[in-house]
């Protein structure tokens, strides 16, 4: 059986990818970093979407290196989480440097010891204008890292690279995947704000793709 | 002035290369990991030898994730450090998983947070044979991932690719690096076992360099 590491945020993409990967057969760990993000309830989310399908999953604590990326709106509480339109200049504030490279390189770290045949995340189309390490140049030369990494090589796919997120959505209403469960405000309150630029992205998508979000929204 | 992240690991390879990279004018910020590696010593070494150049030194603790690696004889206790020669088939039990993505992806954050220039390591020719993430093909896609992974490109230096560890040595005197200060043995016992391969490694690099190894082995 096709054996892959998933990198789950517990957000709708990686959700519904993870449901994506299930239908098709994979046998799937799933990997959730705690990089000291503010936003630390979607680790919860994480771990009630693994639970959802029995995966086994676990949380990689990188609290420990997050001064290393000091400056920006996800992990430092200084510095305020911007609203607006999610491809917005503003938004840049919410870029961790480095960050794909290292949850990929610690799902590489899995893999290898595994002997999966694959890491699997899901950047996708939306990504790429405001997310360097979600661009898919950058995806290639890590997948060409992956598979020298180690004697066990191993492949970086990213189904959803060329999709938008509204068919992200939709794929995920067909599949079943526990829309509710997810995760996507960055700014970490009880309910989701409804206006920093990950939650004004959520809504267009779930509107485009005509399925209600499940979420309740402050 | 140019800027460098280094990846110092406490030993020989890593501690030249800061003396080198000094020695060229370079402003050096260094990091060390704490993988829960069993020859922690290499650590303290790492410290007194940033303190003795005076650079910025960071230790990023990593030990939370060290489960993810399981099955290498350096993090894990119950896996003896085999004996011999650097180059044989049983010193593949030290290998630990995509141990070096993670760490140039460590200090690829801090570089990228903290605009430096390039990302430095200290892999050399002998390294090649054991150690897959060594090759000189690993180190060109990560140098291409390293580049791509922010708005900010990062380089990846790997100055001491084609070198052999005696002329590493050899350049080290000539620098006056405080190798006395440098850990190299795997075992972690006081003294250096003078057995485990990167000691045999060492004591053979010092030997066709001419130079005193300046360690007491048990």
């Amino acid at each position: 059986m096709p054996s892959s590491v998933l990198i789950l945020s517990g957000g709708v993409d990686s959700t519904v990818l993870l449901a994506q990967l299930l239908s098709e057969g994979r046998a799937v760990r799933a990997l959730t970093v705690d990089y000291g993000q503010r936003h630390r309830r979607e680790i919860d989310s994480a771990r009630a979407v693994a639970a959802h399908y029995g995966v086994e999953h676990r949380v990689a604590d990188l609290r420990g290196v997050a001064a290393l990326m000091g400056g920006n709106a996800l992990t430092d509480a200084s510095i305020q989480v911007p609203e607006g339109h999610y491809e917005a200049e503003s938004m840049k504030a919410t870029v961790v440097p480095n960050r794909n490279m290292l949850f990929l390189a610690l799902a590489g770290s899995w893999a290898v010891a595994t002997k999966s045949d694959t890491v699997v995340y899901g950047a996708h189309g939306g990504d790429h204008a405001i997310y360097p390490d979600c661009r898919p140049e950058f995806a290639e030369a890590m997948d060409r890292a992956l598979g020298l990494c180690d004697w066990h090589p191993v492949r970086l796919e990213r189904s959803f690279v060329s999709w938008d997120k509204a068919r992200i959505v939709r794929r995920g209403a067909e599949l079943g995947a526990p829309l509710a469960l997810t995760w996507s405000c960055y700014v970490g309150g009880a309910s989701p704000c409804g206006r920093c630029g990950t939650c004004v992205e959520r809504r267009e998508a779930f509107a485009k793709a005509g399925i209600p979000d499940p979420l309740r929204y402050a």
